[in-house]
């Protein structure tokens, strides 16, 4: 046990081999690309609000001076497509192909734009299904949607029986434990049994591995300013399989879906690819923002980002069991995903005292410190000494 | 006549009458306070996009750096009431108090949600009624919630009789002939007849003094990228006067208008405030934006700006008159706008052709050359020479 480890750890998981990993790490160079805080900041929230990208304050402003006060309204020309834009940038990193993502709203709107189009494509069915421990915003768009149909729909809760299920709402990557639900199985289990699923990847987009098309995945959402470093309230995005576009209905009908948009004619008629979606004027701050984050995975590769992922989490996990920290994430590198979570009594008053400490996790209900590891942001000395922190408040 | 004057003017409509009253013009620093294009661009579009203020360059770059790469996810302790604070700010431009006025998403999304709040309000009532020369996500919108009810909505195009009708969504000022609707008898005569009215103040908002509050409005939505200047799609907003917020309700249930927000909470109680229109996770970037546009037409004063408006649209028409161009504009300036049309059978044409001599004009359908008078940034000699580039065109 070497000097490093102070009172703690075994010699696997001392601070001195997390500084090992970190200088053979090969996404080492993609910290130098974010405006990182003080050294002294351990910052281990990346998957609630992901560092900003240097490029993005540069982009902020030549967008600001260049392409909105030079340019002024002709910079439309340019604007009017970057949710696709965007979104083609996206997709690689999600298994979708170009014209299958569109970067628009937030996940709230898009959440209730894609159970809706699902249950159009599943009229005679009034079942949505959604996890009781799901992210609350999942768990409420369906209660409204359910709350508004005039008892013609109900919310059940659980996926174990799909056969009467019209639209499934399901996360990838579980916010608290950080387990990944095998897409594959769960996306052919729904199909047989007649259900649509909307897969909701908040948590899993530019982390883990989700290969939307080859898991026959047909509508997905997911935000952007998580792991994908897009910036506070970053919009989301829409995913949908390119045979399922044309048909697709919701009931906001806007502007910047129409065919034709500026012909303003008398009628909406969709148009008929993934911009079918898109709602009222989009933020082009928030959507440059978002791809400069979205640019910085796409890099990186996601490939290589999942892999640090799981090593990062691995990692964390060693460490917590050296420390004697409890965590429920899942030890199956393959059945987690970007963070992990520390579970304690007392979690609610940890977390303050640990920002104290400049050591920034996140409290989520009602015992879990949540430690996210951000693939292209967070070191292994960062999971080192932000869990020893941790350890040394919660003996 | 005036050598100024060219070929074309009466001397009461001459270049240099232009430059006088712009030197005369209370408001002129303002023009100060934004970025404005090359000198030799004449901008006539600020009511489709408004120019960048200077200090929303330098509250982006400090967002990005200071709040958001140094404060990172703890920077949400003030970023949270955001969209109510910036409303606030919005709300004396509107006669709205504060506490009324919510910053958030799009014109598109707020115009379905407050439709559906009206909606409920008069569960007995099936009639949703918009001009049909509405803009087109107005239109649009209420047709998809129509399409969505299964039957049970209609819409009705125009306002004459309202004695049926649940909700009717008007805008304050026409999008093509600037038109200004009396909102104070319009919405009276709403409230005796039993119906609610959305208004959408999207042409007026910054630059005509509506009253929301002394004229008994109790729902209105508006963007904040013309007049207010919040930058290429900044996010809309939304009103509800205070005695209807804690009993409204619609169909998007997202988690920012929960109350207790962060303890996630199986059941969805939506706040009591303003705030229970918010859905997902809010832009901070747009909202900054936003805020800093707003706060430049809060310090100029809603009757200065209105001033302004009326006089310059005033000189337009004038130059108009003088120059044999055809609009159909208010000529009481109490009935107008911040724009003023010019109808010409070649408008569509004409539009680029100016664009390529640098004055930048607005097309609408069909026969529209939109002129926008901004009162922050749009001077009369900007009004003259663009005026007189189109008629030298149109000739």
């Amino acid at each position: 046990m070497g000097p490093d480890c102070g009172t703690y750890g075994a010699a696997v998981t001392s601070r001195s081999d997390a500084a090992t990993l970190d200088a053979a790490d090969p996404l080492r160079r993609f910290r130098d690309e974010f405006l990182v805080p003080d050294p002294d900041v351990v910052y281990l929230d990346g998957n609630s609000l992901g560092m900003p990208p240097r490029r993005t304050a540069e982009r902020l402003a030549s967008l600001v001076t260049g392409e909105w006060g030079t340019g002024l309204i002709g910079s439309w020309a340019t604007w009017l497509d970057m949710p696709q834009r965007v979104g083609d940038r996206l997709a690689p990193l999600i298994g979708a192909r170009a014209g299958e993502v569109v970067v628009h709203d937030s996940t709230t709107v898009n959440i209730f734009q894609l159970v809706h189009a699902g249950l159009t494509l599943r009229p005679e069915r009034s079942v949505i299904a959604v996890d009781p421990g799901e992210f609350p915003t999942d768990r409420y768009v369906v209660e409204g949607i359910a709350a508004s149909s005039a008892g013609s729909l109900t919310v059940r809760h659980g996926f174990d029986d799909l056969d009467d299920v019209a639209v499934a709402l399901r996360s990838v990557v579980d916010y608290r434990t950080a387990e990944v639900v095998d897409v594959v199985t769960e996306t052919a289990r729904a199909r047989a049994a007649g259900a649509m699923v909307v897969w909701d990847l908040s948590h899993a987009a530019g982390v883990v591995v989700v290969d939307l098309h080859a898991a026959g995945a047909e509508l997905a959402v997911g935000c952007s300013y998580k792991f994908l470093n897009g910036g506070p309230g970053a919009p989301a995005w829409s995913y949908v399989a390119s045979h399922l576009q044309a048909q697709l209905s919701q009931p906001i009908w806007g502007w910047f879906a129409q065919t034709d948009q500026f012909a303003m004619g008398p009628t909406f008629t969709p148009r008929p690819d993934i911009g079918r979606l898109l709602l009222g004027t989009p933020s082009i701050l928030a959507l440059a923002a978002a791809e400069e984050g979205i640019a910085l995975s796409a890099e990186a590769g996601i490939d290589a980002i999942a892999v640090k992922a799981s090593a990062l989490t691995g990692f964390g996990i060693e460490v917590c069991d050296a420390l004697g920290l409890a965590t429920s994430t899942p030890r199956d590198p393959l059945r987690r995903g970007g963070h992990l979570n520390v579970l304690h009594h007392d979690a609610r008053r940890l977390v303050p005292a640990l920002a104290e400490r400049k050591v920034i996790t996140d409290f989520r209900e009602p015992d879990v410190v949540r430690i996210g590891c951000s693939p292209l942001t967070t070191r292994y000395v960062d999971v080192y000494d932000g869990l020893a922190a941790l350890a040394a408040l919660a003996r």
